[in-house]
Parts: C-alpha cells; sequence; structure tokens
C-alpha cells in the first residue's frame, strides 16, 4: 500500500466505529461501514479519530478495529489511523501495529498541556522521533476540542523540521486566514507544501477550497455532500459547490452539535444503512424524540432541496 | 418604561457599538443603527453585551453609549443593558446608572473562575444583591465564551432563588436538551416561567423555537432573518420558517466565527448604512481581501435565494 | 490480601515508577524501591498514579510493573493501582488486571471535560459500574491537575451513592475546609465515614490531620516525614508533629515544582539507593547543574536541622 | 518622584486595599499599611494588584486609592500601580491617572485567552502603545492565575521590542529555569537587563536571588521575611538568608493557598495593627475558627523560632 503524502486530496471521510447494541465492536458493520463510504466517493478514510471514539478502545479493540477496516479497503483507498495517546510508548505501540498492517500514515493531535510555541514545535519532535522516518504523519490542529491554539508559524516550524508531517487536519476555527498563510508560505517563500484536509464537519468547505484547501477530512453522515462540492470546486463550478453545500447545509450544522453530534452521526448512518445500530459508547448522548424529530424533518427538507437543484 | 418581565419575546437584537474610523464612540451612527435595527423589526435591543465591545469601552463611554440609545429609541421598544464586570462595585454601578436611565434591564455573564453549582448559585445571589430587587436581569449562559457550564438545574435553583432573573439568554451550544429541560419544569412542575431569548448568533432558531423558545437575542447583520423566522414560526408556518432560515444560513454560519465575526458584522452594517465604520477597537480582526470576496459572494447568494422563495 | 476500606488510614506512598536510563522499565529497582518505601514505614503504597508516570507506559507495562510490585510486596502492605483512563473499556481491563492479581483496591481522577456537578457525579456512577462492586476506589481530587473542581457536597452524593468509594485522596488546594465539610457530614449527619489520606506532596499535612484526614497518600523523596508527623500527630503530640514536618518542609516546597518535581523527587531517591537511576520518560524535565545545588544545599540543611530536634 | 527603570531592586510589597467593616474604602488604614510597609523595610510599593482587590474597585476608588497611597508615601519609595484591564481604553485611563499623580510605573497582566506566543508579544507591543514611551510597565507573568504561560525567549522578545518594560514580575512556577535563561541573555547575549522581581509569595525566594532575581515583589503579612532575607543574601550570606527564610516557611506557606490566602493576610495586618479590618470584598473567603487555630499556632512556633536564630 501507497504511504500518505504531501499530495494526497480529496475527502477522507473520518470513520465512525461501529457498536452493537451492548457495546461490542461490530465487525460485520465495520465491513458494511466501509463498503458505504467508498461506493458515496470517499478518496480515503480515517479511523480512530475524536468521531471514531478512539479512547473508549482498548488497546486490542483498536488493533482489531483498524485491522478489519484495512483488510476490506484492500488498498482501494489510503487509510489514516489516529493515534494520539497520553504517552509516546502507546503511541508508538499502536502506530508500529498499523502501519504493519497496512495503514498509509497515522494521525497525532496535541495533547491539553501544551501552550508555547517551543512546547508545540517540541512535543511534534517527540511524535516524529517515536514514529520513525517512515511514517508519514497528520498533524490534527482543532483548538476546540485539544485547547492547544497552533499559530501558523508553528505549524511551518514543524513541516520544516518533521519530513514525515505531510498533512494537516486544519480546524481551527476561524481558520481561513491559516490557510492563506500556509499556502502563501508554501507557494510564495518557497517552504515544502503539504496537502491540508479540513474538518469541522466541513462546515466552512466552499471558502476553505478557495483559499487552497485539498479536500475535507472530517465526518457527516452525508459524505457524498463533501465528494461533491469537492469535485465541483475543483472543476471550477464554484457557484455549483456552494449550491450543493447549501442545500446541506443545515444538516450538517444541526450534526455539529458538539458531544451531541456523533449520535445524530450514527443515528442517519443507521437509517441510512451503513452499521446496524447507533449505539455509541459510554460516555456518549442519546437522541430524544423531539431531536428525532428536528433530524427528520431537516433530512427530508434536504431531499427536496437536492431534488430542486438537480 | 416598562420594566423587562417574564413575559418578553421577540427578537432582541445584540447591538454593536459603532466607532469612528479613528476608534472613537460614533454617536451619529449610533442613533442610525438604532432606527436600523427597528426599521427591521427589532422588538428590543441588547447593548454592551460582548459583541457590542463593552470590555473595550471605558465607564464614561458605556454610559454615555446607553444614554444616547435610550434617547433615540425613547420607549419604543425595550434596552437591556450588559452590566458584567469583574467586580460587583463596576457592576453596581454601571446598573443604577443605565438603569436610571431608563433601561429596561440588564444582563450579567458569569465569570470564567465559576465551576462548582454552589459557585454559580451563589454568584447570581451575590449578582441579584448588588443590582437590588428592582432592577430585572437576563442571566447569560455562553459557555464557549465565558467557559462556564450552568446546568439546567443551577438555572431552576437561580429563578428559584432570585426573582429579579426574569430572562434567560440561551446559548449553550449544544443547547436544545436545555430549552426543553427548562419548559418542562415551569409548564408541568409548576416552577415559574421565564423568557428563554437564544443566542449563537440565531445558528439553531427553528429548532430552538419549536422546544419553546420566545425569540433571539443575538446579533446577525441581516436581524430581518431573526424576526422573520420568529414571526412565521409564531404564526405556525414552520416550514416558512425553516425556509427564511435556510436562505440566511449561509452568511449567519460565516458571520459565527469566534472572535471574526464582529469585523464581518460591522462590515455589512457599514454596507448597508446602519453604520459609517466598520471599525472594530483593538484588539480585533480585520477583513482580508479574500475575506470580502467570500462575504460579497454570500449576499449576493443569499439576495438570489431570498428572490427564489418570496 | 485485604481489600481497602473505609478504615485505611496511615501513609499510602505514591510511588515512582524505576526506569533505566535509556528508558525501559527497571524492575530489579522497583524490588529496591518497595524495600525502601516499606522500610521507611510506609503503612500502603500507590502505584500508576500521575507521578508515577502511568500515562508513559502501555497497558501492557502498567500490567507487568505492578504485578512487580505486588509480587515484592508479598501482602505486607495494601497495594492501590492509578487506573484512570481516557474510555471505560481501558479501564475495566487494567482494573481487573491489578485486582486479579491482588491490589487492594483502585484510583480513579476525573477527566478534565467535567464541570457541573451532575456530570461529575454520573462520571463516578459510570465508574463503580465500570469497576464491579468488588472493587474498592478511591477518589482522587486534584484540581490543580485535573481541572475539575468537586464540591464537598459532590464528594458526598458520590459517597452515598457508590458503596465501593471507601477513599478520598484528597489534594484540593486550597482544602483544609473541605475535609472539616466531609467530617462534619459523616460525624454529624450521620453520613458513611471514608478514609481520607491527603496529597499535594504533604505540604499541608499537619493542619490536614488536625481536621480530621486519616493520613497521607503522596510522594516525597523522603517519605519518613509524612511517616514520623502522622504518628506524632496520632500520638497527639502536634507541636512534635509540626517540627518534625517544619524540618523537611524547605525540601518538601522545592520537590513541589508542578512537572518538575518528579525529576528531583528521582534524583533523592536515586541517590538515597531506592532506585538505580534518575530517569524520568520523556516528555519530562531533567536538573540543571544548578537545581543540583539548590537541591544539595536543601538536603544537607535538612539533616543539620533533623540533629537539632532529634 | 523618579520613574520606575531596570535598576529596581529591593522588597516591593504588594499592598493590600484596606476596606472597613462595611466594605468601603478605608483612607485611614490606607495611611497606616503604607507606614506600616515603609517601617518593614519595603523599597517600593505595588497596588492595585491582584492580592490588592483591584477588579473590586470601581474605577473612581482605584483613582482615590492610588492617591491617598501616593500621598502618604511622599515620594519615598516608588509606587507601581496595576492597569491591567479588559481593554485598553479603561488601561490607558486608569495609568495615565496613577503617572499624573506621581506613581513610578504601572504593571500589566495579560488577559487569559492569550495563547501563542506572537498573541502574547502582539498583546504587550499595543499595551506599550497604550501606555505611551514615557509610562515604563513590569510585565506580570503569572500562569497560575492568569492562565497564560509566557515563554522566556518571549519576554526576551517583549524587552527587546518594548523599551518601556522595565520589571519581570516573575511567578511563574516553576520558574527557577526562566531566571536563570533571562540573565543568560543578558548576562552573556548582550541583551538589555531588566530588573526581575519574584512573587508567588516569595515561596522560591532564597533561591530566585542565587539565580539572579533582583529582590521581590509580592505579599506576605509579615514583609520583613522578604526585605531580610534579601538584605542577608545580598550581603553575601546564603545560609543566614535561608535560616530567615526557613523561620518564616510554614506561615508563608499557610498564607499562599489560592483565593483564601488574601483572608488570612488581612487578618494578619490587623491583627499586627496594619490596618484596621481583615474585610474582604465579595467573592471572597472568610476565615474559619479552625483557620484562626490554625494560624495563631504558626504565628506562635514562628515568633519562637525566630528568637532561637537571632
Amino acid at each position: 500500500m501507497a504511504l500518505l503524502d504531501e499530495g494526497a486530496k480529496g475527502v477522507y471521510v473520518i470513520a465512525v466505529t461501529p457498536f452493537t447494541e451492548d457495546g461490542a465492536l461490530d465487525l460485520p458493520s465495520t465491513d458494511r461501514m466501509v463498503d458505504f463510504y467508498l461506493e458515496k466517493g470517499a478518496t480515503g478514510l480515517t479511523v480512530l479519530g475524536m468521531m471514531g471514539e478512539a479512547p473508549k478502545l482498548t488497546a486490542e479493540e483498536s488493533r482489531i478495529f483498524v485491522r478489519r477496516v484495512l483488510a476490506r479497503v484492500q488498498g482501494r483507498v489510503p487509510v489514516v489511523a489516529g493515534v494520539s495517546a497520553p504517552g509516546f510508548a502507546a503511541m508508538r505501540e499502536l502506530s508500529d501495529s498499523v502501519m504493519a498492517d497496512g495503514a498509509a500514515g497515522v494521525m497525532v493531535a496535541p495533547p491539553a498541556n501544551l501552550r508555547t510555541d517551543d512546547q508545540i514545535v517540541s512535543y511534534y519532535d517527540m511524535v516524529a522521533r517515536t514514529l520513525g522516518p517512515k511514517t508519514p504523519f497528520v498533524l490534527q490542529d482543532f483548538p476546540l476540542v485539544t485547547n492547544v491554539q497552533i499559530a501558523s508559524s508553528v505549524i511551518l516550524r514543524i513541516v520544516a523540521a518533521q519530513p514525515s508531517c505531510v498533512m494537516l487536519k486544519h480546524e481551527d476555527w476561524p481558520g481561513l486566514a491559516k490557510i492563506s498563510a500556509l499556502r502563501a508560505a508554501s507557494d510564495k517563500n518557497g517552504g515544502r507544501r503539504i496537502s491540508i484536509l479540513v474538518g469541522n464537519g466541513a462546515m466552512f468547505l466552499p471558502e476553505e477550497l478557495s483559499r487552497g484547501a485539498d479536500g475535507a477530512m472530517t465526518g457527516f453522515a452525508y459524505p457524498e455532500m463533501m465528494v461533491d462540492v469537492w469535485k465541483a470546486h475543483a472543476a471550477g463550478e464554484v457557484e455549483r459547490a456552494h449550491d450543493l453545500f447549501d442545500a446541506y447545509l443545515p444538516l450538517a450544522r444541526y450534526e455539529q452539535q458538539p458531544g451531541h453530534g456523533l449520535a445524530i452521526r450514527k443515528y442517519l448512518l443507521a437509517k441510512r444503512g451503513a452499521i446496524a445500530s447507533g449505539m455509541v459508547r459510554s460516555p456518549g448522548s442519546t437522541l430524544s424524540a423531539a431531536d428525532i424529530a428536528d433530524i427528520e424533518r431537516l433530512v427530508a427538507r434536504q431531499a427536496r432541496r437536492l431534488k430542486e437543484i438537480n
């Protein structure tokens, strides 16, 4: 399997981790989910992300789940695995395991206690040494959740110092100026250009693509939205990209409720047949009748609007 | 002027504070802005909110600005003034001043160091005593900015203990379940029912109205969106409320960029003639050419979409 | 081996995790360290605490280390193991392992995202169900590090709801009033009385014992300080307890430097022959020449002062 | 009155703000307090610090209090005033007022939302422009309270960029390495050497002086401790400095309880006759009978120990 590199583009869907109703790993659903994402046009998959409930798995479960995904994908698209961990020993163990099984790269978010620029640069230096030079990694920049703010200049320092850092999972908010700054640094100032895939549930996807993002690495129960917006944009049809985006936006916004969105996403994935159950491991939220009424209304409106514009 | 009470409903626009290009209070623009908000259908105004750059004003500037707004409004709608302060002496001073000048009530957000339930309840007990029994107050619940999480049960304790707490500015995120819980408490369990106006740039307005919110208290460069959505919803035309909401959502979402949205809002208010300059006092953000291109595109798309649905 | 219960008292030393110079688990040093702590009078041991570098171990290393400690202790004193984890699956796995190997109980600190009272109570309900009714647990209350503030009333709710919660590791700061409140609740109001052992490097040990603490569960390179202070206090010799405490205080204070203290503690433990190397796993701090000069001066002064008072 | 400059040394006591029992500014006590601090050997005073309850004063009260202190001091020692504020307009107003009244300089702590290096450097650039080139300022580096971590390299950037930054109030914890780094930068690398006065209740004063600090700027009910330790250290009597420090340490440690220490300090200052009442403005803590018993024991022990070593 080819390794992840700076040229990566398209839509790397952040995969959920399917559980059975009693909370066990659901491996048959894992297969269906992989098929579903690929049918919808995913150009890559990212597993064990935050929305993949990674911290709720044991080390052994993590390995089993990644192995199952890789077996089903069979090299059709690159698979990235989140390996963020409280310590480097556990990070190395998981990274070595998934890379040996065929992952294309790994992703690392910063721990919450990092503050100064040097602390962040130094942390990713330790990450790169932990992973080793043959394991490409994605830097996840998600301050809303990690509580770590990484300046553009710090990302550039990490990119300069760590050849194995090949991608930014961009989910600072606001973050448009950051994409512009990073692209200016590589385009005008000769820095190495890495791939930038955006997160945040794709809530700013059309504008982010215009600023120079290469695609998205995030989740949504309708991943075809990201694929279609990205394709339209890549084809130069910017207004069309916005039309598609706007049709999905009311539901995408509803799914972007911190700490609650995963239950919404899994409910819809189950409804769409991608997984057997919407079960979220504890601690997690559940949907009320009012939530479901909201979702059903938004889905119906979305279907109508898509019909209008297609 | 009538005081704010539990029956308040509609749209209380969070007003910006207009400055001249060199950063001074712009009092003529203050008049125009008041006229603008009222023409667009505001049923109330809220000044000195977070998006009103309240912390950037001196105590004297705050008093002058509120006085000007009140003079222009001339009692046509109630005016609420934010009086959050690091200490109670400054809070009392400002509250006494604005109430003497004719404000209908004041608003208080919790300081960032509050954590436990009892700390929050105790803080609002001190607030109520500071303001005095004749000054109705709005409890602002905005964890994204204040970093204070207030459980529904804590809001109910405050409501029970403080008769002068007459309104919740609801901007927890996610927050739909909180509205449901608060309404259940008053509707089924006999608690005092206070007004709930929603914030967060109205990003969940239709769903929040369905849960029992009485309207919105937030800002957006197109406040008529909130007014029209609220009116349609109140008339039972829920799908129509969503249609209107969806038309504005792409721009509303763009304006909801923390720390950057105010520059966008003021740019648009200046463009619409409501204020003379989009100037934001330091520290604040400025718009890049790319930002303005984004905004102009979204405004044009919004105009087209509104034409389609009207 | 007897299980931990509400009657626990004395000094449960927070054990370091010894590493060789190249960062591997140092099992021979583990034996020497156990012997050292027991010779100094420890009435219990706590392993895999924060100062035991627990997050830097793999799941397998954690199990190996605890097993080695238990084998060396051979039931002479109870051993508590920290099992805090980002998710319940990993927590259960580790807890089941250490309890099967003979631990007396486990310790759980709250995750950083808990805020409201109900969130904390609910979290420990999930903890108790995860561990099962046969595994006694210690509630670790350490806001400086966890960023979670637990009111006395919340601790009492947890104690009332969870019979398997038998001990509080008390390290709120300030925290004296909390001990008083908890003791009043059990002594006067009939609540279940649990064991309270204090942390924070024992920086308030004499005063905490006077408020009703049952001893200490914390670390210091001179654990005999805690043992001797506790014994003197238990014998009613309060001034003597203070004399001893004061003699060690300058060094204890120096060791209480967040994020740096562990390097100091391990340096001194190595110097005293308890472990082979002062090595701290990355990320961790190292001692400068100036640090070592400070330490050596404080150790010499401490020795002189102890001679004076003995 | 001479302005504060880089050569400042000695002990700048952080003054409390005395209130009457009913919470009003106590101006007669302000005079007595000034006399008390000067009798104990203070070489400077700092008013409106965090422990001076600055945020609890109105703008007018702040000005009145500083004016009273300056009138009593009559130029005998330099007086620094804290002017930290949520916005620059209020900061400028207060700074202009106190400098016009004869203050030697002002002090500014960073607001809690600063994170990246550039954000901090940029903030102090705005501070320097707000204060103007004729107002020397103290950079307060107190992460435990401000939640802002300022790397040594960032302090050096601020010192290089802002000639009016003449002093660091050093209270990072741990912070010894920071003093060493800053002194190395000026001593070996030719940077401008600014004054470093240490905070944190002087809990590391002897070691900090050895690293190159010029004295202390902090509070303690026995400010003579800081004066005597500083004098002994300056005279080369390092062991004597430690002897003195150790005698006061048990009480100093007790006073260093965050959020509770001010009530202890004011109780002792009232007991010593420096102020009329130990009243702390709300929100603030009060002392329990058990607290007072602790304090009285520590004071008695301290008196005995001082007798032994003198």
